[in-house]
């Protein structure tokens, strides 16, 4: 059945898949060490416009930012998320199974804003009792947010502004960092100057699985590899992250495919609009949340699948859509004629 | 250069790479609940002939250690392995960090003996600070072992009788499993029917990347998908695993590959043995250890990769050479040539 | 100067230190399995009525909280407390140290309701993404709260049957138990009787340093002297928490305690209303909450010292006076002529 | 029945009980910021000739080699210790717990050696695996080890010239620091720069409670009484620990306890040496080790109790009696009069 359900359903980018087939028999050095490792991160450093930055390459989201999170915070810190974040929600638990507490604060529209933050930041340092809790040392977002959402420019740099001042370690989760870049005010440059570390996301634009885990500013925790390592995530074989990243930064393929994606997710707005649905979260990345009664999920669901996300009042709930790489106006054509 | 380092200089083996091609615009559901995922455990259920076997695909070997040691241990619990077993000792402490102790015990030839195990135990349970010390609650070995060597048949009942007398849960590491079970006494199934958990290796068996973790006995802890998303280690795309798989069960595949393998080990041991080179920890799996000099390896290194495992006298030392499905008779032909 | 911050201020009842005297020339064994600890520990199974509690001594709050629900929670669960709970707010992070997430909820007064309580868990049960979020494993609440306040006999037995309803832990902090157990509607025995797990304790009561941890249904974890071994806080001369517990729990000495100092308290509200300051959290326990202008506060403080607990409103802040064993209604006097 | 299984069988020294009734009713503030605690520490920094030491004080032993190395060690690190040590074979698996591994080297009458400690890390940093490896970041010791016996001047300076040439923390635990100090070639001064840290024990050595662990090198970890928090660890009435700490450095009580205590355990070594038994690990300090034959043990043990610490052989046994600040000559005859 034709689904709509997330941006991960189907395999690579054909272009990728050529690639790891062209390369296939060659011998090369694993735990990524190898020349196309070496080539992908080059070609996102010229993307990036940051010929320092550091590069690791990761297999999935969480294992990312466990890894990152418990690298960078000291054992007395904890991490700033909106309550919404995914470390906060949906990673079972994988930032405190490392020793480290989520600081929740409010979401609006699954951003923080630097009005809360700065409240929560005053009264921490303000309290007396200081000692007895946990250090804020990092800030976490993700761009775009789980709900499709993008910081204006303004917005990241209020936020960054904050981070230094309280010497906390800016982090954005860009596990859908593409669809992002190519619609939002913040390029890829911009994102990568605007906040400490990132990473940009492959598992969900395109690649088969992998994320490239960057740090901007000299700030990679020391032995990183072996903090990989210790923590089961550094393969053997590290060349197919490499090759991938490798060809999703060639000719722009990695912006290709997201502002197609997000065209893909227009159409869907579109359709949807035209059959006068509610969107919420209304936003321009690859996630369309649209309000559906319950008769109407259950219609759509013997045709096309696609996630019931949350409640919205008593009769009515918050499905979403989703566009990929993958996505084609056909299939959204169809769609269409279904609702 | 040509290399014999390892078992995982190349990609995955073209039937794998063909299926990836083969099934890429498929829409499947994530986190290995799609359909190729259950093919293979069919599959697996039915090569070690346990159709209660419970499966999970994991991406890496320290990955599926860990993951599988700190989910079966209790908090006070520690693991039992050689000094020389790859937790103890090329795992950059991933049980550690998952806050269990490995308690190493002597090895001989890679290998753990049931003297030495139920010295170690007997003694444990005669101690009365016995409070105050890490309760032994696994026995951990690889087959083959880090040095290549395989147990025998009635080793490993001796080890599995001691587990069991003891309340210990025996978990093999099958990193290199199928290199085993095509030559020593113990079959892929006899090794189902004597332990209580291992693991079927990929990475080092033809895929790109991923292990098969079977639990044989109903004895998979609670919520074990959580508990793997908890480690980062839930990919997304999960079918990459359950495809590679499928396909390594297809018409033996897995099988083939690992009797080929073997056969070229036994080629370049009868090319160094030709050539009056001494092995050590002699096995007839995929892995072959040589005795060379500084000068000898100095000269071969100019030709041909391969490991300097250890150090073995003053002026000796112990090499490695490693087959895959990779290995090719002309690959060793040109090795025999330079030796 | 005159304190009211806490009530940890002085030592100990002296009768604690009359007994730590008198036999402090016995040689008895380490480690809790003294004849005082077992002493200590039938008194206690006598006061709550449960002879087949299991009781554990240990140093002090956060340490009992710490290993208590470390020792309790599988890896993959969670503990649900109130946003204002002690282990949410001021144990630096100890829960998370060990590796589980703090799942907050919403507190009135201090306290959790069942209603939020069981809105949490549906949702919880209802969510198809629940494998990849924290499952409950517990509810934790205090008694009396952070904020003095206390629960109804109707409210903890709606709790616990949502703790049994959904096979959760409930665990009740008791670092200030007795002064709730002296006032409130639930005795110690009825305590003891409303819940899984819970701590009575000293620190806060007329002892050194001490709680007393009692597992009330055969549910004790498995080698819990180990586990608290391995936290490092089994202490070697166990006997002082021994000796301690077992003086308080003789002739009704933690009761009279508790029912002097909770007199006390009421002084110092009736102080504080005759001078028309307003209190809020108002209970009946040994914390008095009181609101004060900024003025006040200042003036106050260069005689009697207090805790300023929180900002109430811009110009009001809510200030905290303790009363304990050692509060004698003179100093109440003194307290009262000031404000 | 008289016993000498250990060195904390009685209470505290009569002095400790006498200040801690005389101060019992002063009003103090808690978590060690008391004036008490401030004088301990003067006076320790002026017996340990180092006016920059940084002191905190802890519960027990176990709990500060855990905390200490937990807030010292870096993730990716180790701690090497000699397989008899403390850390590696009685703490139930503490630091493993904190996520560091126990780099176990061999004991040599309880001490590791330079010789050994050198190989170790030359190996280490030879090893082309490294990356895959667990650093190491600490050496611990204890003074006096677990058989009684001290390290030579020479020693100590081999192994601090080692920790510096390799970036390692050079930590010594003195759980019974003062017999040590009071007989061999380091005082007290020499240990303190002798190393990077280390503790100096109260329980075993007259103190209710209670280590003093100091960083000698402005080298404290950050936040430390959050991470002393965090690990369940700080006392609310913290100045438990310092009162008794200033007790026991006012007028050399320490010293004059374990000058004391060693004299003992030399009257002890008389008498069995009188009687014709042969001693192990003979040493200086306060514990003595004694071969006796499982009759001997037997007809022993009805009369007095002491330790059987470890076979020696198929018919011995080494026993252990231990002197303390509370063994009389008395005793001692007795002692002598029953062997």
């Amino acid at each position: 059945m034709l689904s709509f359900t997330c941006d991960y359903l189907e395999g690579a980018h054909p272009e990728i898949l050529k690639k790891l087939s062209q390369t296939n028999l060659e011998q090369t050095v694993g735990y990524g060490e190898d020349d196309y490792c070496l080539s992908a991160k080059e070609k996102i450093k010229k993307a990036i416009d940051n010929p320092n930055a550091d590069i690791y390459f990761l297999c999935g989201g969480t294992q990312t930012n466990q890894i990152a999170i418990a690298g960078l915070l000291k054992p007395y810190e904890g991490v700033i998320c909106a309550d919404s974040g995914h470390i906060n929600v949906h990673e079972a638990g994988a930032i405190e199974y490392c020793g480290h507490k989520v600081l929740a604060i409010p979401q609006h529209d699954g951003k923080i804003n630097s009005t809360d933050l700065q409240e929560y930041l005053s009264q921490f340092y303000a309290d007396d009792n200081q000692q007895h809790m946990v250090y804020p040392g990092m800030v976490y977002i993700s761009y775009p947010t789980e709900y499709g959402t993008l910081y204006s420019r303004r917005e990241l740099e209020d936020i960054y502004a904050l981070c230094k001042k309280y010497d906390l370690t800016f982090y954005i989760d860009g596990a859908r960092l593409g669809y992002g870049v190519v619609r939002g005010e913040n390029s890829l440059k911009d994102i990568a100057h605007l906040c400490d570390v990132f990473y940009i996301g492959g598992t969900k634009i395109g690649a088969l699985f992998g994320e490239a885990l960057i740090f901007c500013n000299n700030n990679t925790p020391k032995h990183f590899t072996t903090v990989i390592k210790q923590h089961g995530a550094l393969l053997a074989k590290g060349r197919m992250l490499g090759i991938q990243f490798d060809c999703l930064f060639q000719d722009d393929l990695y912006i290709e495919i997201c502002q197609r994606a997000d065209e893909m997710a227009d159409e869907i707005r579109r359709a949807f609009k035209s059959k006068n649905y509610r969107l919420v979260y209304e936003n321009c990345t690859n996630q369309v949340f649209v309000l559906m009664s319950k008769t109407q999920i259950e219609r759509l669901k013997t045709k096309v699948d696609f996630a019931v996300w949350d409640k919205y009042d008593e009769d009515t709930y918050i499905t979403r859509f989703v566009s990929s790489w993958a996505t084609t106006l056909q299939n959204v054509e169809i769609l269409r004629s279904l609702i």
